[in-house]
């Protein structure tokens, strides 16, 4: 590992800008954090933009309160301007609109560095085919958060970020970051492998997102407390973990009953794309089952599980926005 | 093909005694036709007993309506005694009850045939298991059927019985039976291979039924007109198949689509396990789904599309029982 002072001198820091675009739970509780340890962080706002500006934002953890009274919050981009890093938090099922909302914030020397948050594949993909592959970084959030009112976030629990080079194996700009990171109190590590990280997620997300939603929009209790909910988790996690394999990413199959074994104390905990479905939101269906079920066939796995609960997914989705039409 | 001029008077015919275990929509219909052309049928029936007595069993139906005014019905099998031919048309949950019912309908000499027109695999091996392999006879219906009200019976559509002998090839008495069936309008065909014949009857009754109950409860115009349950009822089909290739029986991978074009004109039809999920009454989950699956799964065949529908559809049945309770 380089030595970070070294780094610190020759590099982005200490005086990086940081866009946020995509202020939902993920990006205000992060670009949060940042802002609250003095980092430079201008956040892309939508629905909270007045609320925010008059009254800041709020976040309410476990770990402790704290409120940001004043907050660089924007209605678009242009006003933010060119940064060093952009923390891209959106829904993933509004990756169109990053086509126009991301070149503002780019510097003319090309080393703005992209940074997706998002949930699932294809969306450093997305950026990479855009924006070129080289600058852009993907990190995965292991947090349990919620927007409960303009401004407010609740921080329910955990709040890792595991982060990697989308193009290869970690540069010292990527050591960089989960430094400077970890001194704003993000818990964050660097992932030598993208890939691997992202199909470890979803060995969690693929079985108790979408159980959850196909059930009608249940929780991870209720999930583990039902005997054939349980048994389609496990074999949901069996099948993404063999996917994995056949795409050269290894993952112990005792990774399934640790995942379960960690699901356990989370109670009645409904994961975000559950609450998005309940409460009529866009549900990330692509990043989370349909992308890994058109890789896993492409790459001649077995993928009948996956391809049943995408699926009726979708038909749920589907038939719950053409209700509402 | 033998003669069956010799064959009636070597064997059963004419004047063979019947018993109808079962009095349901298929026990009802069949026996009913039996009887209407004469033949010596005996029922055993339940909650229909009293009325079937005072006013006889109805058949209503585009090929005819017809009314039995008096009707053999009776209580036990006891009652009715010794036969040449049981038709065996209970739920296959309700299985267990055979083992006190067909006693007393046996002959001393070993020679009544049990023919089970039951849905699903496991019943002529339920059987076997208790009463001898060799007398053992499977009779698909391919028939929609619905009962009204108590000894009426709506025959909606089709009709025809595929029969076969469970240990083997078909004997004369199968060809018998076939011919005795037909003369009482039954049209009917013999099968030289019972399990290619479920097979092939599974892959129409697990995506069709399946599905609908999944999908909580519609018909099958409903998941045709549904692009990713048409999706999932071919994927299902094709598993069905290649279950069946490994067990030894060839279906062509073309007989999906047929059977999706011919389940078209059926429009609005509901399949009769969704009638019975939706009105509360048992569903025949593990012939239709379980067996097929573990026998499956044993066969080292790809189930789990089959896995997600029969854990799908058992939570939800479970769950309806225990909102009951």
């Amino acid at each position: 590992m380089p030595d970070s002072e070294s780094m610190k001198s020759r590099h982005i820091l200490p005086n990086y800008r940081i866009a946020v675009v995509g202020s939902g739970a993920v990006g205000c509780y992060y670009g949060g954090k940042l802002a609250q340890y003095g980092r430079d962080v201008h956040f892309l706002m939508r629905s909270d933009l007045e609320h925010v500006r008059k009254r800041g934002l709020k976040i309410l953890s476990k770990q402790g309160d704290f409120h940001l009274q004043k907050v660089n919050a924007y209605a678009t981009t242009e006003e933010i301007g060119p940064v060093d890093l952009v923390l891209i938090a959106m829904k993933a099922t509004a990756n169109e609109a990053l086509d126009t909302l991301i070149p503002p914030l780019l510097k003319a020397d090309g080393s703005t560095m992209l940074m997706t948050l998002q949930n699932g594949l294809g969306n450093e993909e997305y950026l990479a085919e855009r924006f070129g592959a080289e600058n852009v970084l993907g990190g995965l959030c292991f947090v349990c958060l919620n927007r409960i009112e303009p401004g407010v976030i609740h921080h329910i629990g955990h709040g890792k970020i595991e982060m990697g080079e989308y193009s290869g194996l970690p540069l010292p700009r990527t050591w960089e970051i989960q430094g400077d990171f970890k001194r704003c109190g993000v818990v964050c590590s660097v992932s030598p492998d993208l890939g691997l990280a992202h199909w470890r997620k979803l060995v969690w997300n693929v079985p108790f997102n979408g159980l959850a939603i196909a059930a009608g929009g249940i929780d991870v209790g209720q999930i583990l407390a039902d005997e054939d909910l349980l048994y389609l988790t496990r074999g949901l996690m069996h099948e993404v973990i063999a996917i994995a394999k056949k795409l050269g990413h290894e993952i112990p199959v005792s990774f399934a009953e640790k995942n379960i074994e960690n699901t356990k104390p989370m109670g009645a905990y409904l994961p975000s794309s559950v609450i998005d479905y309940l409460e009529g939101r866009e549900v990330e269906i692509e990043p989370i089952w349909g992308e890994p079920l058109r890789i896993g066939f492409n790459a001649g796995a077995e993928v009948g599980r996956l391809e049943m609960l995408y699926h009726l997914i979708r038909r749920l989705v589907v038939r719950r926005q053409r209700d509402e039409d």
